[in-house]
């Protein structure tokens, strides 16, 4: 089943019947931003408004916005509940299957040797049980704290791969989940494309700690730092920003407290900065890295 | 007396004492955002969380996301109060006085033949009365429904020009606001800079026109068309979306309401739009005109 049929068919079955619906977006379902409100409107909805700002987890919740446009509910495409976050209007979350070479799949994890985590962003994890019958004691799947699915692993949450095990698999489209797995867990860690390819993370991870020494050596001089928090709902953290100001003021450096939805280079331009501490979401600190994941992100 | 003076000798007059204070700050004052801090500090705040999100206007608050990470009291620097918004914590508005050439601006308005409605935005308006006072009847001030001040002019606002006047002077350091004090008067209409000079905006204006049904044109072939609403909270049309929604609806043209927080291109990249209507600030809608501001926007 294609991607838009399976958007389609999730969307089917939410009723929206006589409400006003606001819908949020992943970027990689833009391109079916038509059908998304043509079958919430089919489904009876009163009134659809969708939004359009870039959305990359369950996190960014923006059922405030909603609230304020007058919507009566919030369709969240594409993401899984994230943590406890409180809502000021109801929240449908609709996470979205993708297709993968199954065979491939098991066919990579047969060959590893040893007891493997087993863990897969959201649009993978409705595989993972079928696999974990498929494969037997092989795989062991575990379930995370702020992530709502077994098996589901987030940038911020590798609980999925803390059983015991040899090695960690992350079936998933970029490297990015993978790396932070190898690095909460410590384990040796690959990430298994839909396509069934394995690749070993370590480098990235080698590459990115270089990156991360690197940025920890140059804040090092810095005169004045900034300490941002997001207030994206989920990646609201003042608890560790206040943790990070009072060991800088511990140090003698200066440091303020910055808070944005986006944080963005442009934002900064000629502000009194020498280095930033980000506190939201851990992908925003990982910058293209030096070694080139050949699928993209 | 310097810009950063004047935003110090205003933030001092702010009591901030024992209290966590989030801060929203225009781009313009961004590289002051380490002074506005400091003083802040000095008066005794608790805590300052500085917002970098870009910040044009009064109608673009922050106070929930102010609330979210933990403020008292929102400071909102550089724009004075906006129509009727409820705010969920309190909010004080400092708006900015900038330095202007008072002599060359009473020559220039002194040549100006007929009734001159005179208005200027925020960073000008102290000079307003002054000015009156001593040109006299020459000068008519009015005041506009969601501008605060008399004499003030809004890029959504001009009702500061709309006494009975042979001509509209705005004082201003772009073309913006000029523009639209002159389509939404039809009068002739000069821009005049801090530094005394006086610009007709008569070409800018139909440099826009033509600009704008151009646009038109285009978007008469557009076979889905994308109705924009703003989430900032001094911005939501609503009231615009669903009639606009209803009249393209007659017309029979597919048409959806989209949402968002900045209305930015690479926000659309990919959606199965070919043409937006925007319902927020005007400026959006007024990208860079061909004929060039020579001061620059």
């Amino acid at each position: 089943m294609s991607t838009v049929e399976r958007v389609m068919e999730e969307l089917q079955q939410v009723d929206v019947s006589g409400k006003r619906v606001a819908v949020q977006i992943p970027e990689g379902l833009k391109q079916y931003a038509g059908i998304v409100i043509d079958v919430l409107r089919a489904g009876g909805a009163e009134e659809v408004i969708l939004f359009i700002d870039p959305n990359y987890g369950a996190c960014d919740i923006r059922d405030s916005e909603a609230k304020r446009v007058g919507a009566e509910v919030l369709i969240h495409l594409g993401h899984s509940s994230f943590g406890k976050i409180i809502h000021e209007i109801p929240v449908i979350y609709v996470p979205i299957t993708l297709d993968l070479d199954l065979q491939k799949i098991m066919g990579a994890l047969r060959e590893i040797k040893g007891r493997i985590a087993l863990c897969s962003t959201v649009h993978y994890t409705k595989y993972i049980e079928k696999i974990r019958r498929a494969l037997g004691d092989k795989i062991v799947v575990g379930k995370g704290t702020l992530a709502a699915i077994e098996g589901q692993v987030l940038g911020c949450d590798s609980g999925a791969c803390s059983a015991d095990a040899d090695v960690n698999v992350v079936i998933t489209d970029g490297i990015f989940h993978g790396i932070l797995v190898k690095m909460q867990t410590g384990r040796k860690t690959f990430v298994l494309t839909p396509a069934g390819e394995l690749i070993d993370v370590g480098p990235y991870v080698e590459d990115y700690l270089r990156q991360r020494e690197t940025a920890k050596i140059l804040a090092g001089r810095a005169k004045r730092v900034g300490v941002v928090i997001a207030t994206k709902k989920g990646q609201i953290n003042m608890v560790a920003a206040r943790k990070i100001m009072g060991i800088l003021g511990e140090k003698g450096v200066r440091a303020d407290i910055l808070a944005c939805d986006y944080f963005l280079p442009e934002y900064v331009k000629g502000m009194p900065y020498d280095a930033y501490v980000f506190t939201g979401c851990p992908r925003v600190a990982i910058s293209p890295l030096r070694r080139r994941w050949k699928y993209g992100a």
